[in-house]
């Protein structure tokens, strides 16, 4: 399918915008986090606002511009996967009552191609969590009023909503984002009940260390800012919430760095490799081979893609490729060998 | 002093070589480290070796090149402290019999305008550890037999030698890599007993975690590879002497991120500024005021150097300043304000 994407923003026209059959398809924005919870909430927000469950996936937005219903992903790539799986989790019949609706949601799960973090609550395959729903070539969002009718309307599976609060309602929020971490929930964002809609994010120090967790692998590509932005995001959260620094959060900040790289060494004197295993599930073959022929496009040198199995498993097609990124595993390979670096 | 100094490597000519009264310091070479010991030690050696300790601190050449003994950083500058505090550890006298001499040595302890981590062993101050010799004019070093001589002649502070090896002492080379851990020390220099002298280093996870535990408020000025390198360090650590990953190291690990980042965000909640007070010790006044003027000069705009104190204790002037990091105090300013990050 041929479309135009936009792989920055260009003027008014967000990131991930993306042009098909003639019919735009908004970006979805960019959501600013704040990390200090109850002064962020009073500068960010002057009207009560909706809290909502973040989750720990990658965002897409289904709708169909043309005859096919589809999913592009954040950055605006018709994913097959995503766009391959929509049919489990939405009855694509709403597109024939509503053609203009773009639903925007997360898939979050072990088994997806895109994250390696996912909710305590999923352990197999992979969820859909409707947040937000928007018209085709129409910038911005439906009102939270409209959202919610089309959600219970229509039956589609959405984030779970905490409720509507003002900034006096900060105790309660603070509550709510301490059960998450417990919980093992990534947080919260909040979207005021205005026509505006100024949004912002706020995660669990569990969210920051689930993130360094999954980042052995391609640790070497990673930008500065990676750690220093999620220590200091674990570090505030603790202050917000008047948590000791205990022995035992600095542990599983520790071991989120030291598990997957060891893991990885272990791998590489194994196998002489260190990659990580995906397994996918499809409705359709040529989806799978799709997916892999995009991931091999996007990672370029960066990564290589290698399939390892592509079968029928009842209703499903399983597909097994492996990610490997050359640069760990060219390090690996010359420091264990006895190589000098130098820094 | 009018001094000429090689910010970079030129051709032969090492980083840091200085031309002093038409004489040349030589740079101290890079020295290339390994993070698999026993592969490590093979592949770079193919004679005995010298172990020698490694300590935490900071690089200096000592020499009279004209009527002044000085003392020269890694980098090349003149450095007014060390400079100022050289008759503390070598009698100048050494100049005036080997007036050629140029003597490499670490400066280590809490009190220094460099390095915030320090030996275990050294509680306040400074002390001078020697562990090479070189020639005014001649690139290259005096070898390990004339060095020893000469540190016991002069009664020299130096490194601890641990000995004189060949890679089938893995195993004994191993244990003392391990009681240095278990000690606190950073680890072991190795250098060839041959002329050309190939070098290199290994650090135990100590010093990995005490390099992450000093970072807190130059967190932001970090390049990627600091986090990554050392974490890769200490996971090849573990590795090599087959230690388990054990809660206690994690703990140590998350400990170093976290302790100085949430004392810095105490800090700037009380006094509006998360800054490090440095207190040091001076025999002359002058160099104490040369050290400030220094300091502002290099630190340029990543760093604000302000005096709070410089005061007569006995024999010696006590330089108090404080070192502040805007970067860390704009970002901790606009996030406990409720500002938005976007990442």
């Amino acid at each position: 399918m041929r479309y135009l994407r936009f792989s920055d923003q260009c003027r008014d026209v967000l990131r991930g915008t993306v042009v098909v059959e003639d019919r735009v398809v908004h970006g979805y924005p960019r959501i600013g986090r704040i990390l200090a919870l109850g002064r962020g909430l009073d500068e960010q927000f002057s009207a009560p606002f909706w809290a909502e469950e973040k989750v720990d996936g990658y965002n897409v937005r289904i709708c169909r511009p043309g005859s096919r219903t589809i999913a592009i992903t954040r950055g605006g790539y018709i994913c097959p996967f995503s766009t391959d799986r929509i049919a489990d989790f939405i009855d694509p019949g709403i597109f024939d009552e509503q053609p203009d609706l773009v639903i925007c949601a997360e898939l979050a799960g072990p088994d997806n191609p895109y994250v390696e973090s996912c909710p305590p609550f999923i352990d197999s395959d992979i969820r859909l969590y409707v947040f937000d729903l928007m018209r085709l070539d129409q910038p911005g969002f439906v009102s939270h009023a409209e959202k919610y009718r089309s959600i219970e309307h229509y039956g589609l599976p959405a984030v779970h909503c905490v409720g509507r609060f003002t900034t006096a309602d900060l105790g309660e929020i603070r509550d709510t984002l301490r059960r998450f971490n417990e919980e093992g929930r990534e947080g919260l964002v909040f979207k005021e009940d205005t026509p505006q809609r100024p949004c912002t994010k706020y995660v669990t120090s569990n969210s920051s260390i689930a993130d360094i967790r999954s980042t052995a692998e391609n640790i070497l590509e990673l930008p500065p800012e990676y750690f220093t932005s999620r220590i200091l995001r674990l570090a505030l959260f603790l202050r917000e919430q008047r948590l000791e620094h205990s022995s035992g959060l600095d542990r599983q900040l520790g071991a989120a760095f030291l598990d997957g790289l060891l893991a990885a060494i272990t791998q590489f004197e194994q196998n002489g490799k260190a990659q990580h295993r995906f397994r996918l599930r499809f409705r359709q073959r040529e989806n799978a081979l799709a997916l892999l022929a995009h991931l091999g496009d996007v990672a370029r040198h960066r990564a290589r893609i290698t399939q390892r199995d592509l079968r029928r498993e009842g209703e499903r097609w399983i597909l097994e490729y492996d990610r490997t990124y050359p640069s760990l595993n060219t390090l690996l390979g010359n420091l264990l060998k006895g190589g000098l670096m130098y820094d």
